[in-house]
């Protein structure tokens, strides 16, 4: 019904919109609307933006962040102040961010580029658990800190590869982010899942 | 902080995309993401929907909705079959749709393209209310339904229209949409506001 209520060029949009995941028909007729009604430099800035995104950015070789077209490899890595033998594992390269925001982080990091899920068909060849296991051999690391979600495929994935590290390396330590109760939240509101979670990892003081 | 972590490439389609509002930081990422895991082809039909928009959408002289390049009037209004002697005024031309949806309607429209609002600058001269009254001589229009939104600049434009049209055309006929409850909502869930409209504009059975 609502096909012919609008112009084709501003339904090609709001499909295209549509195509990125929680994106609703709503939604998308919302961005497109906005679009046309702001000045036509918004929509050729973003459309300059996606345009060059693939040529522009790769991935790091050695810990599959991402970097630009013109870097070898990412500074996180490259940087000699930090500490190559220590590497944090996550699932996707935005979640370094959240790590990096901290401050507190001088080790370097690998991207797995997602977790194992058979649901969604993807095994551990497709993840990139045989370079990481090649990065722990030739930095001689000495610590992997497994940081993957608090999911069900997140957390099978950290037990697969805290086997897969004491097996082929005896010297790495493998450890995990504490699971607690977060800074600010009361006793009271915090969820039984990571409330018992808390009481296991309980910490003397 | 963030922005050494993420190539330049990446950290400006995700800028682009956070000036759409509703789309906050976190969330352009997330689209950033999305489109750069996915096959370039994604981000190609985006820009190319994206630069083609203002060249293949304006607006009809008419009825302020938009229309295709190629068209000169919008259907909803040239389409003989159509009652322009009713006119129902909403503040922007996606509001079309929804009315349309119903398929109970088969007057014509009119986008005023906004509300009048000093707050934001908003003034009546901004809006296509001139239009509108030119619109009611030249169709000798009997009915003009408003169908701005509930908000309190909805409802004040909403009263100077009236006003407005009163004073300008004895023969039409100005209505506005019933306010009231909705379907499957119950009486107790209903906000006081609603239910005293309800009661208000109650009809005899």
């Amino acid at each position: 019904m609502a096909q012919h209520l609008l112009p084709k060029a501003f339904l090609g949009l709001i499909e295209a919109f549509g195509k990125i995941p929680g994106v609703g028909a709503r939604t998308a007729e919302r961005y497109a609307y906005f679009i046309w009604k702001s000045d036509p430099r918004t929509a050729h800035v973003l459309a300059e933006n996606l345009s060059g995104l693939h040529e522009s950015v790769k991935v790091c070789p050695k810990t599959f962040a991402l970097i630009s077209e013109g870097e070898d490899e990412s500074h996180l890595y490259s940087d000699s102040s930090r500490d190559k033998t220590q590497v944090l594992v996550v699932e996707e390269p935005l979640d370094i961010i959240a790590m990096e925001k901290t401050g507190g982080y001088n080790g370097t990091y690998h991207c797995l580029g997602g977790v194992i899920s058979p649901i969604d068909n993807i095994s551990p060849e497709q993840l990139k658990i045989g370079e990481l296991l090649q990065r722990i051999q030739d930095d001689e690391v000495r610590e992997v800190i497994i940081a993957t979600n608090a999911s069900i495929e997140g957390e099978s994935t950290a037990i697969y590869l805290a086997k897969l590290i004491r097996e082929k390396s005896h010297e790495a330590k493998v450890s995990r982010l504490a699971r607690g109760i977060p800074i600010g939240v009361d006793l009271e509101y915090a969820d039984s899942l990571t409330l018992s979670q808390a009481l296991k990892g309980r910490t003397e003081i």
